[in-house]
């Protein structure tokens, strides 16, 4: 949403704007995560980063991947400078090992100590060293759902460029019918979920609402929603009921 | 060196792409850090991040001091790709808390994951959390010493814009003395050691020559060198004698 996935390393610049004005409204204390658009995903998929480190020839991309993100990263950081967001990339690289695609140890402590002082961390799905794999892809989804269990987040909204989950993609079927809750119980319907197109390395929605529902598992809720219409995300923020999809434990 | 001091953001680009040949020689591991040069410095002073986290108006002056080092770093990261040297940014922020202006902790387990597989990380001085502080200036010069002591380095060397250490500003005074050793015996000469200019928050060459004294105590020897010059970073790396000043423990 915040790239053109059309062209590679082409980012929405007036989306990323409106979207860093709608999170000044965020009162407490802010993570960011975004994920990789049309600068990771085409790269991790051309070098296969998603395999794991095989041969000499991924050193490269891995390389050429991450500077990809950290160039979309900064376009965000940018952004929110601009309307008055003290904000901070943090690098997940640098902190997160993962063990076969899963976040085995991530340094957090001085995360925690930048949102104590007011600062807003800025993370993103990147390419993470990996103990069994060698690399992996950390997918924000992911990230996301670490953050919020190890932070105790009180509120998760996820942005997507639809209105929420729906039971197959609306963007290709006009069956489509928009889920307004989802909950552990609900295990045929996330089997359904489609993967999303070629160029996500990182599995989609399907990927999102299972992420969010371990989350949810644990009494954390989480909302996806259509953050590409202008003040959806703004609204969401501030409580408004039924905007999206809510992933809750359902009781 | 990397950078024209005289300008704010401005590099030096044909230094940054000869020496990212120069470190083509290197055979096995490496890492690379730098320094803050005309983008880190600037900021950080102006914001006087070295003082602390004291009031609010520091927090857009953290946020842009490290989007300032970071762009910096990216200029070395993409030489390195140029030359074929797979580079990965570092984010020292991301991955260390510092108490006091010294690393308290650091998550190196990416790091070395990254060089077991054959990623070049690189890192640079930037502005971290701090325990005590809020927020302090991690310089580069503490990070070489503190990663060269984690990970057992068989060589480090210092890049500067002067032959070595001298007894006095060699820019400033034509009676300077080129030192060609200095031993944790040198204790009278560092204490002399003039700091850097009012723009360099880290203190300048006395700064690097106490980090690396702590290394020599540990059995760790480092070479300070003019990588200014053409070829000395390559004939260092190549180990040639006595082309800067040596740092060691002396017996």
């Amino acid at each position: 949403m915040i790239t053109d996935k059309s062209k590679p390393f082409k980012v929405k610049s007036a989306v990323i704007e409106r979207l860093a004005k709608e999170l000044k409204v965020v009162k407490g204390p802010l993570i960011v995560v975004h994920g990789g658009g049309s600068f990771g995903h085409p790269l991790a998929s051309k070098y296969k980063i998603a395999d794991g480190y095989k041969k000499k020839s991924q050193l490269m991309g891995i390389s050429l991947t991450h500077r990809a993100m950290e160039r979309l990263n900064s376009y965000l950081v940018e952004a929110l400078q601009k309307v008055g967001i003290p904000a901070v990339a943090v690098q997940p690289s640098a902190c997160a090992v993962a063990d076969n695609g899963r976040i085995k140890l991530m340094q957090i402590n001085p995360i925690k100590k930048m949102l104590s002082i007011g600062l807003v961390p800025v993370l993103y799905g990147d390419a993470v060293p990996d103990i069994d794999r060698g690399v992996s892809i950390l997918s924000g989804d992911q990230i996301v759902a670490y953050m919020a269990r190890k932070l105790g987040a009180s509120k998760v909204i996820l942005g997507v460029d639809v209105d929420g989950v729906y039971t197959s993609s609306p963007k290709k079927s006009n069956r489509a019918k928009l889920v307004r809750k989802i909950t552990p119980a609900d295990a045929e319907l996330v089997a359904s979920l489609g993967a999303a197109g070629t160029k996500d390395v990182t599995g989609g929605m399907k990927n999102k609402v299972m992420e969010l529902l371990e989350l949810a598992k644990l009494g954390i809720e989480a909302e996806i929603v259509n953050a590409a219409k202008p003040n959806v995300l703004r609204e969401a923020i501030r409580g408004k009921c039924g905007i999206g999809t809510i992933i809750s434990r359902g009781y």
